[in-house]
């Protein structure tokens, strides 16, 4: 087709684009990753949010709409050969519903248990998970029960809608507790015991179509005020990775799984306890563009398409730090050899991540060195 | 922005993406690496081709229209910060009108050279680079006198619209060069003698603002009737990359340039012959992409945006397969370990480049073992 003289810029290549559709509820930096790890397999991703302007709606088409509106999700499910998802927060009824008409995947029912700390913990326990002891909080009176059981400090959880540090408190006192209770909003939550870990670490792995998994290394995180600032990769531990990768798969097999999933642990006395789970892509996994074979985006990708995996062994050692909050120094990391920067095309707001960026090095300490220059860069900046 | 109820699937959130934009002349794969290569760092791609269906259409948006319409690409530069161009075919004159309205780089004079081999080919020996002897045809009395000069067999090509094999041929005698002239249209040509080479490299350079070089490592490529099938890099040959960068510094020195050259080159009892110059990303260089810290089109982005250039260091040993022709086994090429697949989203059509594949590995034996199973692949499907 040739166009009309004068004719104004489009943006409707991808219309007649030959691969297949994926869809995705959900359109922030996630969901603008896997638009561009699609691209180059010929997969097109067509988002849906209520943004037209959202950081994936820049790179991909958007069904600008709401997830719970009938006709919406409808137009998405009439484009697409899959549907899966960037956020947590969307109600596992309408996934499940949604499931009916058109490949969901990673399965509805694991974004339903994994939206409840409740029945996440519950799960872990039913798999043989180690995880921290909990309680179930219904009322005020559940709150005294808690703390005898648990001990002082007590970390309160709502059961729904916590991500990033939100909807959770540390109490450490009855006072604390109640009050925190109030502050959570007097939801249903859960109490769990504080762990004194020693590290954070977290799991990646993919299962395709007939079982098939991959696992990517083990990454250790580093979270301020419950944020993710830091990811290291790979966590050098055979032990810890087999361990985890056994656990993982449990949780593929009970859920039929299809997609990336991510465990994320503590570790205490040197071993694992399961802290929390993401039906996700994860922004622990940012390393793997340049530090796995295949990236946690295009094995997501993959997976949902029932397509053969690509490998997650790590190319190196690599770091990925968050940019967040205030506008990232551009053309200073750029200078610095080796640093891949990733912006997400957002404004600055407080705490928002607008970024990330990633080194890879072939020897961890000279990755550890150069990591704490890039933070010191990036601390003279804030 | 919340969208009203039910409206259509939109793709225009990159209008309001806060970065930087790059207006592009052309539309093919390379426009699609390009624009692939700059959304994580937050930079727009526009460009500029008669289909808005074509391969970089499909990712990226585009103002349908042709290069020698003034009203179209005066369009694209009221939307642009820079213009660049993804093929060599622009007409120079055009180019340089445009650079006097708007940044344009690589510059314009660059690719008004490039596209007539009698004039790169002065340029080579004006620098001191040594190239293949040669005499300007401009009519059959030219002929003779050429083969006298050159010995044979005689390779004719035309001096314009030259890539990928097209508009040369190899005489071995009189006649033959005579029927090669009629084959080409008898359009002003030039005659160079043939050269009994032991292998072909290509060098890939960026030149950035403030004359800031980068030099990616040295790649052998193979052709099969003029058209690339396979690069390996890096070709591990010290002398000849200090050679080779050595001379393609001065080119960038005598164009002012900004952006990603390549050099093509011969290599002659073990020494090299300047070939060509391509003013722009380039086939041979599509490897960086995973085997490079910075990929050629990340770092003709940066160039042509006066940015700081990214490391062009090798990450271990790369091979590139071009997939050629007819539609590749994807689900095949998927199945092997490391192999990363780019397709273009183009239809399939004889000896049309419809995507690429690339091996990476820290060990070049293993690289190459693993490359020839790749081609063996491929060579059943075909």
């Amino acid at each position: 087709m040739t166009a009309a003289p004068g004719q104004s810029v489009v943006h409707e290549g991808w219309r007649t684009a030959p691969g297949p559709r994926v869809g995705i509820l959900g359109a922030g930096q996630l969901a603008r990753m896997l638009a561009l790890a699609g691209y180059p397999l010929g997969i097109q991703c067509i988002l849906l949010d209520r943004s037209p302007q959202a950081s994936g709606a820049q790179v991909a088409p958007i069904v600008p709409g709401a997830f719970d509106r009938r006709e919406d999700l409808e137009q998405l499910r009439d484009l697409v050969d899959v549907v899966t998802f960037d956020i947590e927060n969307i109600p596992g009824p309408l996934l499940i519903s949604l499931g009916e008409r058109v490949q969901v995947y990673p399965p509805p029912v694991a974004i339903a248990t994994t939206q409840d700390r409740l029945e996440e913990k519950t799960l872990f326990q039913s798999l043989g998970i180690p995880t921290t002891a909990f309680v179930r909080i219904d009322g005020p009176k559940d709150l005294a029960a808690a703390a005898a059981t648990l001990g002082w400090p007590v970390v309160l959880k709502a059961r729904r809608l916590g991500y990033d540090g939100r909807g959770q408190r540390v109490a450490k006192t009855a006072a604390e507790l109640a009050s925190a209770w109030q502050a959570l909003g007097a939801v249903p939550s859960i109490a769990e015991a504080w762990v004194p870990f020693e590290r954070e670490l977290s799991l990646i792995g993919a299962c395709g179509a007939d079982r098939e998994t991959v696992f990517y290394p083990l990454a250790e995180n580093t979270h301020v005020e419950g944020i993710l600032r830091k990811t290291v990769a790979p966590f050098p531990d055979p032990p810890l990775q087999a361990t985890a990768e056994r656990w993982l798969r449990a949780l593929f097999d009970h859920f039929g799984y299809r997609g990336i999933m991510t465990v994320e642990f503590f570790v205490v006395d040197g071993a694992l306890m399961a802290n929390e789970i993401a039906p996700r892509v994860h922004n622990s996994g940012h390393w793997t563009i340049e530090g796995a074979e295949t990236s946690q985006f295009e094995n997501h990708l993959r997976a949902v398409l029932g397509w053969p995996l690509g490998s997650a062994a790590a190319r190196g050692h690599a770091a990925m730090i968050n940019l967040l909050g205030k506008a990232p120094p551009v053309g200073e990391l750029l200078e610095m050899s080796g640093v891949h920067v990733h912006l997400y095309g957002k404004e600055p707001r407080t705490m928002r991540k607008l970024g990330h960026c990633t080194l890879v090095d072939t020897d961890r300490p000279s990755l550890l060195a150069r990591t704490e220059q890039l933070q010191q860069v990036l601390a003279r900046q804030l």
